[in-house]
């Protein structure tokens, strides 16, 4: 049976990157997209495990080619998720979590290319977002403020979504995401065919 | 938050007794619907609890009020699921399971009354289905036949449901049928007064 797109996004400080370590331990046949990136590796990175690592001339020739399901450029560097890539893991019937952001989602939610299911993970509310992003005491206030508005924005994606997941207990909204990969694998009429999971049964 | 309406339907010898008390041990604020009956009570039964138990010309009475989301009459008796009864269980934030045959699933879906999640329950295969029932040792052959029939058609419908599940594992079935419950809860857009569950977020 083909895998299934989840797409993932969180504003920062919903919680998502320790949220998905949990969902990944606990369910099989799972595993991240892997990204291409014009980046370079840092210590530790491993290419086609962290990323897709390619030159930039490469990056903007798959550009070209259409070969990607989304891409953005961020600190002048350009990350983008390829379709062949997620294609590859869903062939082999490994369901894939696509970590991303809003701008990213709602470029594959119109592409109409890859038929995923749609997650948004919110921070137990807004305060509580500043909080945690306080906490991290890494923050001047002036990002803080930045983030913030930033997240109030991105929380207005969250209608466009599917699924709304809360973080308010991280073990709770784990098992909340394990069980929205493990209700989609029950919903009708996939198979790695494209034959309807019943055909077995209605000959 | 309003509950959600789980209608479940399996041909005979797919387990679903059994998987459905294990479901309800296990997921928090969720109840079966109760039926109306014109049938007596068993002994042990309560009114109110297994069934309500009503007089056959009450019950006419209700039909002609429209009261029913689904009726059917067997071996002379009338049983149905009112709306009414449904609703109270949902508005108190239950999510409630509706056991009920693919007719009576087909009669609600086309109804378009209450916006259910379709969950169809599938035994292993029809070898084992056949094994089941005679396992049961209290059929006859041509009771095991004409089940057989019954379920070949049954099993037809299930590609009108939103999920299947194959019941060849009860505790992993289970698992699912439970999955399913939570994945739902979270699906967006649901709440008590109707607004969609962001509201909190994206004032």
């Amino acid at each position: 049976m083909k895998g299934r797109l989840f797409v993932v996004s969180a504003p920062s400080g919903a919680g998502k990157t320790t949220l998905l370590k949990l969902v990944m331990r606990d369910v099989p046949k799972l595993s991240f997209s892997i990204s291409h990136t014009t980046r370079s590796p840092r210590p530790g990175e491993v290419d086609g495990v962290d990323y897709h690592f390619v030159t930039k001339s490469r990056f903007e020739k798959m550009i070209g080619q259409g070969a990607f399901l989304e891409y953005a450029r961020v600190h002048d560097n350009l990350y983008g998720t390829s379709s062949d890539a997620v294609e590859q893991q869903l062939s082999r019937g490994i369901d894939v979590i696509l970590d991303i952001d809003v701008q990213g989602a709602q470029i594959i939610r119109k592409s109409g290319q890859i038929d995923g299911a749609f997650v948004f993970i919110a921070p137990p509310g807004l305060g509580e977002l500043e909080k945690r992003l306080r906490g991290r005491g890494t923050e001047s206030e002036e990002a803080v403020k930045t983030r913030m508005a930033n997240a109030k924005q991105e929380l207005q994606a969250a209608k466009e979504y599917e699924y709304l997941l809360i973080n308010d207990d991280l073990e709770q909204a784990a098992r909340v995401l394990s069980s929205i990969v493990t209700a989609e694998r029950a919903r009708g009429h996939r198979s790695a065919s494209g034959e309807p999971i019943t055909s077995n049964y209605c000959k």
